[in-house]
């Protein structure tokens, strides 16, 4: 099963020139602060802009306003852009004091250099820009970072500036509180207050390893996901890690998908590698047996733990490891069962979202590559099978010219999360290489041998990706059913704690997870710290409790319940669990 | 976790001396047959011996009642055994028709030789040897193989015959009908008719995909694991595979441990080991928190796959893999709270195999080796509260002296299987080391910093060696709760099939596993098919059960059993799941 590299969106040229104008214009009222400033880079990027500075001080969020302040007039100003065309030569002497653009200038392969002006600033540039500074609308400077001179440790290290600039003041109030949102959910972030991973360097980059909250949610989560694919007539795999190099040249993978492999281990003279993928694994095992059209479709899962190589610098979290486990399937069937299978994938992988808490999603169909493996025959059935799936469900979806893989178009489902970002999760690719490389058949009602088809599907992709996901659509306050904890019980003092235990216990031989918090600390710290925790209900017992027989009941958002008894919460609870939302109540 | 080596049962010296006898007694006959047979070796082994032999024609089992006939004539005669010793000059003159008696000579450290004669056959030999061979009892001949003169592809392949000697004739035909029995149950013989896993030469040695119905009932046992251990107050960790070479540095692993790993991979310049214990990464996230006295006993468990490089000729189908699933966990305590966990771990583990259908058990504790790491008075308490554990619960035990870890002693729980076997699964380590390497601490109620205690269990052992014990010990009739098909619906003819299919939707809706099969096979060759794939129940329905609305019901073992509701079936299905027993009825 392959990865998805997300897209970049279209539409957002217009921004971008924009943005990039505002870039000049930072550097222009830099320049007026520092008259000797040397000038980097300063390019567009997503949401915004930034530009590189090398400066007699050091700059502090202070100066940020005071920058902004210019830039304001600058813009004030309306100052046109305009575009000159000069000889290096020429460029060489207008840029004589600023020692990176002349490393810049003599690094272009034309003789001709294009440079953009306006108010008092001359910068090295392609272009294009807007048409004046007046056009450049909503923007505020949002941080300042080292940066070292074309990204290397052995050249000085400059100054960076981050701006962010829209079309309108609401877009830009919009973003900032976005990403004020944003760093509050990442999951990163939560973690430090939930506990839930470490990614410690003595074990190397990209790897994690889950504590018991991340190990309790991992396993109410894969028993859920293993009792839905049963239900769904999926059947469950286990293959190694590892396998010869021999299996990875019949697949292709040594050939196509090296550089994303670890470097083999030798035994006994012969190299192995980690797995990237399970799928040569499942073929092993469709191959050790004589298969017949009665025994299709097949539809194998497996939860499997893959190992794909990344260059230390890309790393993220949960969102970007090396070892990761993908919950894989792949569905083997003849041509005419194609169509039914994705269209069931489709619904499977939709119902699933949809019980995680997740009711949004973008399709994106990927066509035949200009390089691609199969008949043009095939590409047309399958790409017309996915095609009718989609319509046959209603579904709107983008295609992707030509971004199919080699070996066969695929279905991408990207989920929004609660602050409408798109996560690429879900694929379902056809694939016409393997079932040739590994000369996968079965015997057909004709009595002769045929090739069968196959999907590889991911439907929650990548756990880790998937729990980085959860943790950050629900900003670490998981529904009820996958919480670690689902009720702390919280005594006032000592002499409630048998009545606390006797309520926990009870609570368990309900199956439902819960704690006592037995410390001998304040009510209120225990109560901030399971709230910290996110724990969905605080039951604090104290005398009134004790006597009557009560719970007193707190949800995680600070709400306070009336006294209820065990009976009622327990049903509540129970309920709760059950429906799988967010509702507490 | 490290694995257990099991170790030889005493008491066998005195067979073992007659069944190194009964050798010289074949070799002595199968001289008689060819007089100019060449000799290779010819030792007692478990249960009796063999000889190899360099013959002028290939052997077949018709030789074999031939040669027992010539050493029962030789047995008869009471021959005795003459012990000689003789120079090494002379030995050479005496075996000059022997090269490989001769090779043997050449290699021998003193100048003296011993031999030994019996009737006409003499022998390079160090004994010692019953004094007459009347003294051989019970044996017979079992088998012929081909075997290299000294195990080596480039020395010439001799013949060898195998045969088992017992003190009595009933022994022998004991020996004889459980060698029969092992045969049946042997899981490599069983997986071909159930299909459960394949270890294909492609993969490499000692890995293992296990298909659908292995991984179904995988998916049971680890699920009902997982929950077992959850209420018995244990959290559940995930860890990656690898991990960096400094980290098994600081483990001690790549000082002690490194000829059982994998090669290292290189990432980036830097080294990665496959896991072949979770230790480390356990310890790690200990690590990553301050821990306080109130936080421990921590009971963290895995189910983590570990390589472990083992030489290809040892690798035996699922008991000796190469990567393999255990059942780890790791309990950190204060030296206080040993006692009790360690019986609990006891308790625990026995309440286990209790539901897996096995009843008896044999405990050995094993104490300080010569070589061990720790104070005396480490070793003594750590032992002293293994000791106490087992008389408390009232579990009789051998002591191994001096077979513990380097890092600590352990208690081991040997299995007994339906044949009577010991298997080697269950072992409780107390381990003085990876605190100390890791500099673990807790804060104890004094403020200050304390070294915990840190005990290693796996219970089923490895998820490998457990299927294979649990497909031997039930001849691979697994008992109801984890058959991957528990009920197999077979319609009589197509006019059936819309009953079936409702008896179908109904037991599943039952969290019954069903299957119809629908092939257009006759009733009878369906019904052989589930017998012999071992499916607790076969409903056949036909005419008068579609007519009554009743299922009639056949068990794996023949037994049909009368017509019978639908609501009366699924009741007895249920109540037998729930008791997780061997008994359908």
């Amino acid at each position: 099963m392959v990865a998805n590299e997300s897209r970049k969106t279209a539409g957002e040229e217009k921004l971008e020139i924009m943005r990039h104008s505002a870039a000049h214009v930072m550097a222009e009222a830099v320049q007026s602060i520092f008259t000797d400033a040397k000038f980097g880079i300063g390019p567009a990027i997503e949401n915004g802009f930034y530009y590189d500075f090398d400066l007699p001080r050091s700059l502090t969020t202070e100066d940020l306003p005071v920058i902004e302040a210019k830039m304001k007039k600058i813009i004030a100003s309306k100052a046109p852009f305009a575009r000159e065309e000069v000889t290096k030569e020429e460029a060489r002497r207008l840029f004589a004091a600023q020692p990176y653009k002349l490393e810049l200038i003599d690094e272009l392969p034309d003789e001709k250099v294009t440079l953009y002006r306006q108010g008092s600033f001359l910068d090295l540039c392609r272009g294009p820009h807007v048409s004046s500074t007046g056009e450049i609308k909503a923007f505020k400077l949002v941080s300042i970072a080292g940066a070292y001179w074309r990204g290397s440790e052995r050249r000085p290290m400059l100054q960076r500036i981050y701006g962010v600039a829209f079309d309108t003041e609401e877009a830009l109030a919009d973003h900032l509180k976005r990403l004020e949102e944003m760093e509050t959910r990442d999951h990163r972030r939560l973690n430090k207050q939930l506990n839930l991973y470490i990614a410690p360097e003595e074990i190397g980059g990209g790897l994690i390893i889950y504590g018991p909250k991340a190990g309790r949610i991992r396993a109410v989560v894969e028993e859920f996901w293993r009792q839905e694919h049963f239900a769904n007539g999926y059947e469950l795999l286990y293959t190694p890690h590892i396998g010869l190099g021999k299996l990875w040249e019949t697949s292709g993978h040594l050939d196509f998908y090296q550089e994303n492999m670890y470097s083999p281990i030798d035994i006994e003279g012969q190299q192995y590698y980690l797995k990237p993928m399970n799928c040569p694994f499942h073929i092993l095992f469709y191959k050790s047996q004589l298969r017949s059209y009665r025994d299709l479709p097949l539809r194998w899962a497996e939860l499997g733990t893959v190992y794909r190589y990344e260059r230390s610098g890309v790393l993220l979290g949960l969102l970007r490891t090396r070892g990761f486990t993908q919950d894989d399937a792949h569905i083997i069937c003849t041509p005419g069962q194609v169509e039914d299978e994705i269209a069931e994938v489709f619904r499977f992988s939709i119902h699933m979202w949809r019980a995680f808490g997740f009711e949004n999603y973008k399709v994106y169909l990927s066509t035949r590559p200009a390089k691609a493996i199969g008949t043009e025959e095939q590409w047309e059935q399958a790409e017309e099978a996915l095609r009718k799936v989609l319509a046959e469900q209603g579904v709107n979806y983008e295609t992707d010219k030509g971004g199919g893989a080699f070996y066969g178009p695929k279905i991408d489902i990207k989920i929004e999360d609660a602050l409408g970002r798109e996560w690429q999760m879900t694929t379902i690719q056809f694939d016409f290489n393997l079932p040739e490389r590994f000369d996968m058949v079965y015997t057909g009602k004709d009595g002769q041998e045929h090739r069968p088809y196959m999907i590889h599907r991911a439907l929650l992709g990548a756990w880790e990706r998937f729990f980085g996901l959860l943790i950050e659509h629900y900003a670490g306050a998981l529904p009820i059913w996958l919480a670690p904890v689902q009720v702390m019980i919280i005594p006032v003092a000592d002499r409630h704690l048998d009545y606390a235990r006797e309520v926990e216990t009870r609570l368990r031989s309900e199956d439902i997870r819960v704690k006592v918090d037995d410390r001998s600390e304040t009510v209120n710290l225990k109560i901030r710290q399971a709230q910290l925790e996110k724990v969905p209900y605080m039951l604090v017992v104290g005398d009134k409790e004790v006597a009557d027989s009560t719970v007193s009941v707190r949800l995680r958002s600070g709400e306070q319940l009336p006294s209820q008894s065990f009976n009622d919460f327990k049903k509540t609870v129970r309920r709760v669990i059950a429906k799988k939302g967010k509702d507490l109540k």
